[in-house]
């Protein structure tokens, strides 16, 4: 990158530049348009990302983000406390919440086991887990982990450590996604949705 | 969006999604990144954005930005004062800058003219541009506006304003781009390469 004889502006790129998926370029042009906007709205931005990590801190029961020291979650009497769903991290919970179909609780992971990015099994909150199980009453735990080798293995590391607790373990249905052509669904997907086909009912079909 | 539970992490997930080219998910991407940072860089990103937009100001002499009253670039006594390159914003400038090859001043439009956009020519440098035509010795104007619709409006609408100026105007030259293969190349460049052919000589050829 060349000189753009301003400190300040060079300040700005780099700090910008170290977010995730934000490149010198487009770190240019976000600072460029700041500089367009009038200082207030470039203050309340600044002050929104302090106040962020200054102010949330994670569920002590299920990892989550909070406001406090638990998550809204945890706390809703409303939800389903036996059927924890467990998550790798805090995106996968809006995803599964935007559904509205899952009433139970979670346990954010934040992470899954990778060798190659050097995150072990104690580097997740595994052993929060193993503590809610043993103080808890839990019904079933809900495996909704990514479906890549890293997910699979994490899924099996946490199911053999839940092993000696009487409880239900499941794991999300893989398949085809609704709204796809069978002609350009991978084969590992198509092969999993006839291996695990269900019966057909009107039922079923009404549900989708 | 689904709640997401958390104020801070809301009113943050907002303020980042007000940026250009960042919409909803992934100012929740980066909101949950900073999360995983220190708080100390999470402030100093915080601080280089508010002190760009307190500290960077324009050029009064061609618009650019500049931590000073005049650009380093306006400043520097080794560059051709008399040549000035016509451009839509500093990007182009930075651009132009990473090819080394011109050594004469900008004067950066801030825009162009786009009736959709509602930006007229009022809402341009035009007025700086004719004030140093008529207070400095200037003898080229390069237009290197955008080669769009509005970028040969705007160059044309500038063209007719700076008529009555002993000045000689130019136009970035537009064909097909190096590495190019023909067979890819859109038919306007194409057209434009073959009207607007060099004498081959091993000058040129050098030059690449």
């Amino acid at each position: 990158m060349v000189d753009i004889h301003s400190k300040y502006l060079e300040q700005a790129v780099e700090a910008l530049g170290s977010l995730p998926g934000i490149g010198k370029r487009t770190a240019l042009r976000l600072a460029l348009h700041l500089l367009d906007k009038d200082l207030v709205e470039v203050e309340n931005l600044a002050n929104a990302m302090v106040l962020l990590k200054q102010h949330v801190r994670y569920c002590v029961s299920c990892n989550n983000i909070s406001d406090r020291e638990t998550c809204a979650i945890c706390e809703n009497p409303l939800r389903d406390h036996a059927t924890i769903c467990l998550v790798e991290n805090i995106r996968d919970v809006l995803a599964i919440e935007n559904t509205h179909v899952y009433r139970g609780v979670y346990h954010v992971l934040g992470g899954v086991i990778s060798p190659i990015e050097g995150i072990g099994p104690n580097d997740l909150s595994i052993e929060l887990l193993i503590q809610r199980l043993q103080k808890e009453e839990i019904n079933e735990i809900i495996f909704a982990l990514p479906a890549t080798v890293e997910g699979d293995t994490t899924g099996f590391y946490i199911f053999r450590k839940i092993a000696p607790f009487n409880v239900k373990a499941s794991i999300l249905a893989r398949g085809i996604a609704v709204g796809d052509n069978l002609e350009y669904t991978d084969e590992i997907s198509l092969s999993r949705s006839i291996q695990q086909r269900l019966p057909y009912s009107i039922e079923t079909e009404l549900n989708k």
